[in-house]
């Protein structure tokens, strides 16, 4: 285990006391052992998902609720926990069973966001919570110095009302005109439409949700066209 | 505010020092104010989450993590803080709108829950995590010691897999056999059918997956029969 707890402690700035908690975030579920990371990870995932919260708080300090929890998904979704994972090689270091690891487990996006998640709630519970406080703002600096602008993550939809609100027009109607394909595979035409101004559009999507959520965004591009 | 202040000192045994967050905590999105305690909210939610999943881990040593998840939920799910809220008067220190405290907000679910929330977040803010820690330890001491078994909070669907897989017996089939009602207000109905041991029963629900758990249920109520 030596050689891993080097490169963690290279990567997060932690050394382990108790390099068996180290150990045990490493291990997949695949490696047969009786005892493997998953309840690591889901205590990882709580005080991930908690310090993100914390840092959101304090840092926009305009953004509404709504705001802090699109910015927080979008910064501990499993991809982005594989990239980070990934851009430290956390893959090389799992312990996986033999088929898993010829399937390359060791790059798969879950298990890596996984394994991340459990290397946190390891610190946790090897150091407490201000280590573990200190390697989520290591590990995540990039993505906290970067983040969007709070708007851009609202769905298209809800980004529409918003606009419409704020200059008093009416809201935007949504209308199924067609479906097409297999049952187990239909797609569904929605048509959205403004009164004010009088633009409309469709969008076709796998889910009436999902045509609407298109329909609204090609309606967004038309009225944010420049000179629109 | 002092009133509330000695009010939620009893309760929870927290004293704030700076009251100005315990106000903030206690003031509804309807009291008009610019600030009101949604980001509170936010905060709370993501510390309770995670103080629950640290104390659950370290209390159900066998449990696995989807267990842990499903023992969470069943604490933190808005009709239990609400309760917890509730049994404590927290009601009676909002900060409402008057047409919302005439409809009753002090004792909707959601507006008590969500102040529970941001109560919590205002303490760690005020005090720091151990506090805000004894708190939840405090308030949520009954019902830690009344976890009902992790089995027991599964899904049928989930429950049934298990028990056949237990013994080895085939995994059951699930059939639409009809669907009744208007398109917006469909009944769907499923059968459930084992190979081992030849039982079959069906389940109606509003989606086809409420029907299947329905049908599991059945069955279930069928294997578990005394005698049966």
């Amino acid at each position: 285990m030596t050689r891993a707890a080097d490169r963690v402690a290279a990567v997060t700035g932690y050394r382990f006391s108790d390099e068996s908690l180290l150990e045990l975030a490493l291990t997949h579920r695949s490696a047969g052992s009786r005892r493997h990371n998953e309840r690591l990870e889901f205590l990882g995932d709580a005080l991930l998902n908690f310090l993100v919260a914390d840092r959101l708080y304090a840092l926009r300090t305009n953004d509404d609720e709504g705001d802090l929890s699109r910015l927080r998904a979008s910064l501990v979704r499993g991809v982005t926990l594989a990239e980070i994972a990934a851009e430290h090689d956390l893959g090389a270091w799992l312990n996986l069973g033999a088929g898993e690891l010829r399937s390359g487990g060791h790059r798969r996006r879950s298990t890596l966001a996984d394994a991340l998640e459990a290397l946190l709630g390891a610190i946790y519970l090897d150091g407490g919570l201000e280590p573990a406080r200190a390697v989520v703002e290591r590990l995540f600096a990039e993505r906290l110095a970067a983040l969007p602008d709070a708007t851009s993550l609202k769905d298209p939809k809800t980004r529409l009302q918003e606009w419409l609100q704020a200059r008093g027009h009416p809201l935007p109607h949504y209308e199924l005109i067609g479906t097409s394909g297999e049952e187990h595979a239909q797609q569904f035409t929605v048509r959205c439409r403004l009164e004010r101004p009088p633009v409309a559009c469709t969008g076709e999507g796998s889910g009436r949700r999902r045509a609407e959520q298109a329909a609204a965004l090609a309606v967004l591009e038309v009225l944010e066209a420049p000179g629109g």
